[in-house]
């Protein structure tokens, strides 16, 4: 997608320098900055340090890191060093595993396969993302609005996203798409990435407080929501950024379609349902605490709340899947009662 | 309440200085500074600045204002004048002309009554919301686990408050009440106002995101909510902070009582129903940017948004009285269709 009018992906391989290339999501949207890493472990690092985030994202920059290895040694003691070292930098990203695993196979049989793989892995995910929109777009009316909580776009993913391509889908196949852009607190990733996005790709959108949904519901001014999703069980049930719960109950209250905007890799077919799903709780500082630049354009660290109190943060939570219109996949739009075929 | 273990009012009279004394609500959380103004223009700059804010908290401001200007002089050109500078300053605020008239026509009749009548508007004021306390109190479980929005504490009336004062009440009873603090974003009164007051009063509380309420909920880990209202028309619906909708519709889907509280000044029996009410859409600066302390307890203004793009910011919404189990009043506990006896 575009950045200043010019196209990147998040994070691609760059033949002439040899060298893994990223957008540095620790310095958006305040700051575009393009990294390269010369090594595995610098690249492992960035997965670490969330230079890159998203699920996609992480398991293409993990095929990439795994192929820099196969690139200094043929070793297979150093190469299995070298997956440890990868695969501990995130140690619950599916994708991750995924990726690793592939890249080393490709490269246990021939070492220039490596590279070939994880470029591979990039690009599939690159179209996959494509598919979602393209299948996405056949719901999105001329001028639709849409609201879409956190940041399910491109900078989560290789390229396009998945609750945001048929966003961009519709925009670029000349519909005039209104994306009503949930802040996402405690993070922030909305009115942070999904606007940045949003914004370098024109397309027309306004952030809005999680608590302005309903508003806007009510009022009739939005016709549909679409989420990502961080993990699909079997029974259709969302795990998903905290807060798509609430949306969910929401939409459903005004009859407002709720689509979940996911690739095939999100699906876990092997968990029967999100009541098995832990919930992560993180520390309470995101909460009580915000960054960002200040009128001098230096980043600053405030409180957001009254000194002495603590906070409670859910990391995720749990939408079950009668609140869920339908999942937009890299193989189409599926009803949650439809996903026993894909099984 | 307390603050620092010290009995406070928001506003109060001070016999001995002659001086109309407030807590500098601008300063709160992170700074407890009391002011105090010899002038009629001085206290009714305290409304405007915001220096004292909340419905019964600026109707006991305007009605010392008042008084003080009855102190100064006889003659009622000035006083008229006085009268006219004190209502300028929030055109919005019921209380403050119910206030400004009162002392006014107590004044009229004799100067020495002016004051007298703006202490009975205070301790009205504290007495009601004294009684919101002790009804509510019985509805609240010896763990009971309540969720509020926004800031309806003591700070935003004269003493105990409408939402918090159940809370205190069941406190003070003994009983160990729990209160899940939405941060309420944009400006982030629960965060700030309410986490301080249950801070500084001893009551177990978290903040929470506003898009964590329905986590909770789901968990069975609440067992009631309780806002406040800026105004309760006469069917029951209710206008008040952003947000109020989506903690009503999601109490309902999880058959969680959801109560609002307020004195019976807040019910505007003329108004019909809530369509009618005009929600003021307020500057996206309060969305995109936020003040707060740094490290070295300097107040700092950040951008909490991507760089170029806009926000909207309605300031309230309006709950349908479909969705309230009751009205915690000054004269019990009410359910929307048992209002038509009161009007």
């Amino acid at each position: 997608m575009l950045i200043e009018n010019q196209h990147y992906r998040t994070v691609w391989y760059d033949d002439t320098t040899r060298q893994v290339a990223m957008i540095n999501q620790n310095k958006l949207p305040f700051v575009f900055e393009l990294v390269y890493f010369k090594t595995y472990q610098e690249t492992a690092e960035a997965i670490r340090d969330m230079t890159v985030r998203g699920a996609g994202a992480i398991g293409a920059t993990a095929g990439f890191a795994m192929a820099q290895a196969f690139d200094t040694t043929g070793d297979l003691v150093k190469i299995q060093e070298a997956r440890a070292y990868i695969e501990a930098t995130r140690p619950t990203a599916v994708n991750l595993f995924y990726a690793t695993e592939k890249v080393f196979n490709a490269g246990k049989e021939h070492r220039n396969s490596a590279m070939v793989a994880a470029q591979q892995i990039a690009d599939e995910d690159a179209e996959g993302c494509r598919l979602i929109g393209e299948y996405g777009n056949t719901l999105i009316k001329p001028s639709g609005r849409i609201l879409t909580h956190c940041n399910a776009g491109w900078l989560a993913f290789v390229d396009y996203g998945s609750a945001l391509s048929p966003v961009y889908a519709a925009h670029n196949a000349g519909k005039q798409p209104f994306v009503y852009v949930d802040e996402t607190r405690p993070r922030g990733q909305g009115a942070r990435l999904t606007a940045y996005e949003l914004e370098q790709n024109k397309v027309d959108h306004r952030i809005i407080a999680d608590n302005a949904a309903a508003y806007y519901m009510a009022k009739g001014a939005i016709d549909m929501v679409i989420t990502g999703a961080d993990r699909i069980t079997a029974n259709g049930d969302v795990a998903n950024k905290i807060g798509t719960l609430e949306k969910a109950i929401l939409a459903k209250e005004f009859g407002i379609p709720f689509y979940v905007a996911a690739p095939f890799s999100t699906f876990d077919f092997n968990t029967p349902s999100g009541d098995m799903i832990v919930i992560e709780e993180r520390s309470d500082e995101e909460l009580l605490y915000h960054e960002g630049p200040d009128e001098h354009n230096i980043i600053r660290k405030i409180r957001m709340a009254a000194p002495g109190s603590a906070g409670l943060n859910p990391a995720f939570d749990v939408t079950p899947h009668r609140y869920i219109t339908g999942f937009i996949t890299n193989r189409g739009i599926i009803r949650p009662d439809e996903l026993k075929g894909y099984q």
